[in-house]
């Protein structure tokens, strides 16, 4: 997969396992090669100890925001840059692909370097804590003693609370956004049709396809699943309503004839030019995998582990992550005495306000980084 | 289709089309030739006016209850029958199978009388205000003067809208159930995805695939979507949570790791054998074109229509028809000063528990039934 959405002299790649140092998996896997592409905005100070790691979502990338004015926007360009919430005159900031992904860090589409060909469906099954413990890696090699703050939503709010449940002594404050303690029996059955939908596609052949023949219908349907969940009953309401969509007026048909069927037809072919088909499978098992508590007794025994303030960031209107489920986290922390918060961004667009509206975020972040 | 799941003894089948009085859709498509099945309960008087019209779901039939002890239960069975709130030794209670569905009425898997070939995707586009008009030539039929109620949750609640609005000298009261005055952009969205996911199937083969070679795979991918939609966080949280699917148990595999997952997986098999893929898309758009406004001026003018007492009722955990779009009827009733009631079942069980739990639904039928 070519998808570069930042200038390749921006993007940064670090060998973080090779034969002398593989990476096991929390399942046993072995990797005995492993690259993570990252970008880096900012200076590292002597200490080490003015970092702040950015974590991506789904099917997001290493391009936080942009490194100068020619440059291209980031996905959370409002937060990160001089003077912002994350202020780069000040922190040290990095964003690293996740693993399995297709932006330039080892996934299921890289070269196997034992057998020469892509690993495809050969890629070891990973979790949220794999993808973390490997970050963990580039974090040391960068030299980084200490993070000021983890911030991430969705897949990467996961990622916040599991590094500040495995690596307490190196997290400072941790900002999971739009996610919870453990992913929701609706979530990974949303996730689970995402899956059987790309597998149904004839040209996924199990997993096998060439990147020329890979199969985007069946990922843009699954996309259109997620879009769903990242928007809102009240958003579509809003934004589409039952307006005809203008570019299919034939009647009768199957197809397109609603707006917001037009909109969600297009949302999905967009993701389809530029993500891999079996980097969604594997990355969306490993949002499924998410629970503080596996493997650590209860789920209060996982949140336990999480010494460093916690800003939880629960959006009104998130149906993939329903608030109940984000003030949970905050809720335990404070009987289990602490420091855990809570901020909702009354946004009536659903998941993706973590995305899109970001002024209550940009301010509880800034406020919350200056205590 | 051959699923049969009442005698066919108690299955009647009308003509309500012929050469000599076609149907013309709403789009002005014509069928020569339309049958509708289905099932009576207790005793029209010689009036005709003691009638009550029960009207099924989606992938629903005409077998709403059943007729003796010997027979299988119906899909409303606690709401119909002697004794019981729609009470067959007062009513004659008729429940048809939808035009457009596979239960024995016309539809895409019926042989089209002047090719002999199944019609497939060239059977018309109809709407709901299609459905209503082809069973208000059964009722006629059948002698009936007066409906003393038209009652039917989901897809059957948008046909209760349209016949009190199509028909209000026939109908006494109207109780739509799960159900909502236009269906919103996010049930498109859903509906839409639905349809995709059957048409990316291979099997489907546009629409001409033998029934015995059907394209099970996408039907089943489709029917776990609208599972979701029927269900609700709540529920799946309590039932399922993050429970392993105790049927498959290696690790890793990208199918069937959470109990939730092997459930959908087994709800989708299961309708998939039991439904028409072809009826689903047809069926799916009908509840699209679902709007009380279309063609009648404004929302309001389109309710201002409906003259009989409407008791509408919503279900506190619908995500497919929340409850402010279901009230939002009643509440428009009431302004415009005609008789609009709602009423809520306050289950955690989602969209379903029109079907499922019915204890409230049954009293407060019994109650408006008996004003």
């Amino acid at each position: 997969m070519t998808a570069t959405v930042s200038p390749p002299s921006t993007r940064l790649t670090a060998s973080v396992a090779d034969r002398s140092k593989p990476f096991v998996t929390e399942h046993g896997d072995i990797l005995r090669q492993v690259d993570l592409t990252y970008e880096t905005w900012g200076t590292l100070n002597s200490a080490g100890d003015n970092a702040v790691l950015i974590i991506h979502a789904l099917t997001g990338d290493s391009h936080a925001a942009a490194h100068d004015s020619e440059d291209q926007p980031g996905w959370w360009e409002p937060l990160v840059g001089p003077g912002k919430a994350i202020d780069t005159d000040r922190y040290f900031a990095v964003c690293p692909n996740n693993l399995g992904s297709c932006y330039g860090s080892t996934g299921p589409s890289t070269i196997n370097p034992e057998t020469g060909e892509a690993y495809r469906l050969s890629f070891p099954m990973f979790t949220v804590r794999d993808l973390v413990a490997i970050q963990a890696r580039l974090v040391e090699q960068l030299g980084i003693t200490t993070l000021q703050a983890v911030i991430g939503g969705s897949l990467g709010g996961m990622q916040v609370l599991e590094w500040a449940a495995m690596y307490p002594e190196r997290v400072r404050k941790a900002i999971p956004v739009a996610t919870s303690g453990r992913f929701s029996a609706q979530g990974i059955a949303f996730n689970e049709i995402q899956r059987r939908v790309i597998m149904l596609d004839p040209a996924w052949n199990d997993g096998n396809y060439r990147d020329d023949a890979a199969p985007a219908t069946g990922l843009a349907i699954a996309r259109m699943v997620g879009v769903i969940t990242y928007q809102s009953d009240e958003l579509m309401a809003t934004r589409f309503g039952r307006n005809p969509d203008a570019r299919y007026t034939n009647w009768p048909a199957f197809l397109h004839r609603y707006d917001v069927e037009g909109y969600l037809n297009y949302q999905g072919d967009k993701l389809a030019r530029r993500f891999d088909p079996n980097s969604y499978l594997y990355l969306t098992r490993a949002m499924d995998s998410h629970d503080l508590a596996r493997g650590r007794g209860s789920f209060e025994d996982g949140i336990r582990l999480i010494t460093a303030p916690t800003l939880m960031v629960g959006i009104r209107s998130d149906i993939l992550f329903p608030t109940y489920l984000v003030r949970e986290v905050s809720e335990i922390q404070q009987r289990l005495g602490s420091d855990g918060r809570y901020v909702e961004i009354d946004s009536p667009n659903g998941h993706d306000a973590f995305l899109n509206d970001v002024s209550t975020l940009s301010q509880s972040v800034r406020e919350f980084l200056r205590e």
